[in-house]
């Protein structure tokens, strides 16, 4: 079992004591013997995270895309050694975007397409008020990291019923979602139609990012959208609900999903 | 002027409102022409966050290493150009370490040495609790994107007494403290010793690692540090405090330094 806290002695009002911190390592997944990515992540549920990863950075789709995740440590670092499937894209470097000309033109960035797995929903599909309202209590409630150090994002997938499927956390939110996507991406839920991405914090480019390349119906978050994650949930038919907190509720996109 | 906030048609309590939301959107970072980086940022300050990721990313130390900074938009996306001075370390690959061992040893990953500019603070230097108390509250009176959208992070350059020399806010927690980074870069600041680097979010490993780049003497953050964070602080005898709030707050790292 990996450990997701861990302790420090620090000083409140003078007095040294003892303080629950949410432990940052970093895991370094790799390809076929090469190192692609570094993330600095909570520990626990690494092969989720690897997988969460492949399925938003890489050509995965399906289970079986992946031949091998396996976890090691090696040099006092945590590793993931991947394998993927023969014909499946393999990841392609992101920080750093290699290009002849000058600059990469905006739909290089912003063009999800290739990410979209299916129909976010079937028609008819809804989802009741009160169960987005709701949504974030129920993440809230399997936070037990983030009860002991106040330092941590969660993520989980969620039914239109309000049933949480699974429930990750994670000192980078991005981590948390990847974790979710990869459990939906192994358990063979994927696209995961008429299901919602619940996240604890703020939603940017990237976790629609996600979210699309899992193939959910809508994010539901604790906190607000950027202009982009609005923009980007509306071009692709998803169901956008932030800054949810005591029953109440913004609908920034899909609002007709909304009964 | 950039715009940062934008409006957007939402649904609240079932009635369409608008609603502001903080602006992201990309910005190509170009090294002699050739794309190296695209980050998601708010508008704004684009050459402060340049200047300030150069900082962290690259050898550069002085306003000199950097010979010119060009904003312009092409293709409908905004660009900063850059040119570093002969000699000067050119930014690295980071999110694809490539290796042709299997992995990168963490050392590659956590050795935050080369970016060390100075001893962060001169002997003797001290801050006083309540100053350090009363920075996020100072913080907070200049966030004035945030008044509006609720979803936009920021960060500070403070002195020993509270005052605040530059603030900057983004999407991006990471962005907000790389235009802080920038724009001390550019005044001739830097290493920024004796001042501390004020965040509104939590603190990662990467904070830390750009507070070592800026050369600070510490760290004030509203939220909670990682254990990580906190290893890295004490290391580099940084002072970290965190979980400010309502006049309290916990020393993480370098408690001797508050008076």
């Amino acid at each position: 079992m990996a450990v997701m806290t861990t302790r420090r002695a620090i000083v409140r009002r003078g007095v040294s004591a003892p303080d629950d911190l949410a432990v940052e390592a970093p895991l370094v997944l790799g390809l076929d013997g090469e190192a692609v990515a570094t993330l600095m992540r909570t520990p626990g549920h690494d092969l989720e995270l690897a997988a969460g990863w492949l399925t938003v950075e890489s050509g995965v789709r399906r289970p079986d895309d992946i031949v091998q995740l396996r976890t090691c440590r090696e040099e006092d670092t945590d590793r993931v050694h991947m394998t993927l499937a023969a014909g499946v894209t393999p990841p392609r470097p992101r920080a750093f975007i290699t290009s002849a000309a000058c600059g990469v033109c905006s739909a290089d960035v912003l063009d999800l397409a290739p990410l979209r797995r299916a129909t976010p929903h079937t028609p008819g599909w809804a989802v009741d008020r009160d169960v987005l309202a709701g949504l974030p209590d129920a993440l809230r409630a399997r936070q037990r990291a983030f009860d002991k150090t106040g330092g941590v994002h969660a993520a989980a997938l969620a039914t239109a019923d309000g049933e949480l499927r699974c429930a990750f956390e994670d000192v980078g939110r991005h981590n948390a979602v990847d974790k979710v996507v990869g459990r939906a991406l192994l358990d063979g839920l994927l696209p995961a139609t008429d299901h919602l991405l619940v996240v604890s914090g703020r939603v940017s480019f990237e976790i629609v990012q996600k979210a699309v390349a899992a193939g959910v119906a809508g994010i539901v978050a604790v906190s607000a959208p950027s202009s982009l994650a609005v923009d980007l949930a509306r071009e692709h038919d998803l169901l956008l609900a932030g800054m949810v907190r005591h029953g109440d509720l913004n609908v920034y996109a899909g609002a007709e999903l909304v009964s």
